[in-house]
């Protein structure tokens, strides 16, 4: 079973990487960008067939690994 | 106009970090988990109504600047 997890800065943090971001795409001429923000994804093989069970695991590795979730959201998704 | 742009490693590109992950997953005692590839998003907010110039923007941004696409993939979706 394929997952992915997205992990994204929680509105109102500060994001400094997006905003070189948003500095380097000025300086390459590139416009009609106003903001950008930056996140993870995880994509995520889990054996089995038990949506619950996957979900339940990637909750937990969310919780405790792949977010702070003091200032980011994650979300679960089950892709096929 | 709303959109976000996923970058992830091409099929085959090793990634340390994926496998990083995975072994602290397993040291946290979180099984479940056969294997995980780390990838970043970048939501990103456009001026403007035309989609087709937002796509062009962020395609060219994406090229350029968001993805090494020596050995990385990128999607562009228009949110909202």
């Amino acid at each position: 079973m394929k997952a992915r997890v997205t992990v994204t800065l929680k509105q109102g943090v500060l994001d400094p990487q997006g905003k070189a971001i948003e500095g380097a795409l000025k300086s390459l001429g590139i416009d009609g960008v106003a903001s950008v923000r930056q996140g993870k994804v995880f994509d995520v093989e889990v054996p089995g067939g038990d949506r619950g069970r996957a979900e339940a695991a990637l909750k937990e590795a969310a919780e405790r690994l792949l977010a702070n979730t003091v200032i980011e959201d994650y979300r679960v998704e089950i892709v096929g």
